[in-house]
């Protein structure tokens, strides 16, 4: 059993050196344990807070020890009732190809979804974006919303915007992904901040301004949302990639349209809301089968791949959820 | 009569200059309507916004009108059977001598109050204090409120978390106004913003953090109270005194301890709060007349200065709530 260590704390962006995989041989099952083998390993920004030994809402990752993450496994062997070998679980296992506990923090999976979605689309990154959205962004039907398009959370914001009856606009790092979230997400429209006319082009695709911007990236989407928000708008704020291996903090853009615009910020941790889990685990089950939420995976294979395919996230490379596909995933057909 | 007007559009810091005095006569009464004399003139940070074409909340002073203002006034003639000559009255009549309209917008001032008052503790500063603070600051009972300390609103803002049980913590910009927040406003401690140590200052001034902001102020003290926010911290927005005169605006301080303390900022507008002020009218004259707030007022003699006064507001010149007395106060015995 392989399990991938933090090795170095980083100095602005993490490098693959950062991290050391190591082989820690077979785990012993005790008496109520349960062990199971990795599937699928979720790549987060988050993460990169972990890294850091700065004060933060989460403890730190201690030098030498594994990597956090939160994982789809399945059921090796059981000596514990609640489990049966061959089930498939969700769990917060971290970047290892195999764990054991007693399962208290284990939870079993719906066989007719897709297994991966429970760390994806169903899971972490799906339920920030509902609390995010609904809970602090309240939007109201035909107001505009705004979110990054293409990643995890971002995806779903919009979307769920959408069956919430507002325009949905979208902001990713290329054209092709600007035409995925148009054509395949169904977002009313998305922007590429990397074009030169970015500020243009949002404000072009917002004709009726700004009510809701879900905030997860800050630096220059941040600033160019600011310029075109409406009177009381509503800004969740869930994360800010674009700062994160900064090694000084970044200035945020002038907060006088806050003021103007008698606008709120409001910053939230998910894991504050567990209480939202089952309306969310129940409400977004049912628009994946309706097809009312579609959702994208970039899996990279192999836990030995973990720490390059992480350092996608900060480049913006990765084109939806970004997964690792630690050992096959019996459920699908074509490996 | 002598009404102030916008001559020109400030770029940067306003001069004398922008201004003009002129005088216009004596107005016409009509039917219905109630001729004043200007008594007091309250000059606030808000009229440099109102001096600029930019977008804001407010409709812009158009060049060679008169500039806008809370006044107390003394009615001279009524022909409207609401109010007879000698009332003591407070309005939005801007910077002049004297004004005649039909009265709609008119108050008549409880008389046994001071009258200034009602353009400050008890008038539009106050009312933003007070709901800025309470209905978005909700400031329980031991928790830590910072706020500017000298000003016209800020200095009630203290008063009131302290009327809450609040620690309440100030900031001025003069060892002078300090003493005078914590001797005389009854602050828990007041910090010199203009000091090299006034990051140390504050932090040593909130030993357990900030749970509430109350921000007028911008620049660096909101950086350096931004790292010392509590979790759940709440961040009222009601203005941004020392970006006003940027010719560019000016970046705020990373975003970051808003995601990790899950804070929240809030712009808002006391206009937009009207119904708020019967509650906050009827608790704030028992506060002022239990002696539970006291006030300061910087009084600037006839309307002529009224320019070179208004440059005060941001230089924080001003100790105390600015006022212009137009013409003599017949309810004060020294002039």
């Amino acid at each position: 059993m392989r399990q991938v260590l933090l090795r170095l704390r980083p100095v602005g962006l993490p490098t693959v050196d950062d991290f050391e995989i190591v082989d820690v041989g077979t785990p012993q099952v005790g008496d109520g344990d349960v062990l199971r083998r990795t599937i699928y390993l979720s790549l987060d920004p988050y993460m990169r807070g972990r890294m850091s030994d700065e004060a933060s809402y989460a403890a730190s990752v201690g030098i030498g020890e594994p990597m956090v993450g939160h994982t789809v496994s399945q059921v090796i062997e059981s000596r514990n009732p609640a489990f049966a070998a061959g089930d498939f679980v969700t769990g917060y296992d971290g970047w290892r190809e195999a764990a054991v506990s007693k399962g208290n923090e284990l939870r079993k999976l719906d066989p007719s979804l897709p297994i991966s979605s429970a760390i994806g689309v169903l899971g972490m990154p799906g339920l920030t974006a509902y609390v995010g959205l609904l809970d602090i962004g309240q939007p109201a039907a035909g107001e505009t919303v705004v979110s990054a398009a293409s990643g995890a959370v971002g995806s779903i914001v919009g979307q769920i915007a959408r069956i919430k009856g507002c325009r949905a606009v979208g902001v990713a790092g290329s054209p092709e992904k600007c035409a995925f979230v148009v054509d395949e997400l169904g977002f009313d429209a998305c922007v590429n901040y990397k074009s030169s006319t970015f500020r243009e082009d949002l404000a072009a695709a917002c004709p009726r301004g700004i009510d809701v911007y879900f905030e997860n990236v800050g630096g220059a989407v941040f600033a160019a949302v600011l310029k075109l928000i409406n009177q009381n708008a509503r800004i969740p704020l869930c994360g800010l990639i674009a700062d994160y291996n900064a090694t000084e903090p970044r200035p945020a853009p002038n907060l006088r349209p806050l003021l103007v615009k008698r606008a709120l910020i409001k910053g939230f941790i998910i894991s504050d809301h567990p209480g939202r889990a089952g309306d969310f685990q129940r409400e977004a089950s049912n628009w994946v089968k309706a097809g009312q939420i579609k959702y994208r995976e970039d899996i990279v294979d192999g836990l030995e791949n973990a720490p390059s395919a992480f350092l996608k996230l900060f480049e913006g490379a990765n084109f939806g959820k970004l997964l690792v596909r630690v050992s096959p995933d019996p459920t699908r057909r074509a490996g």
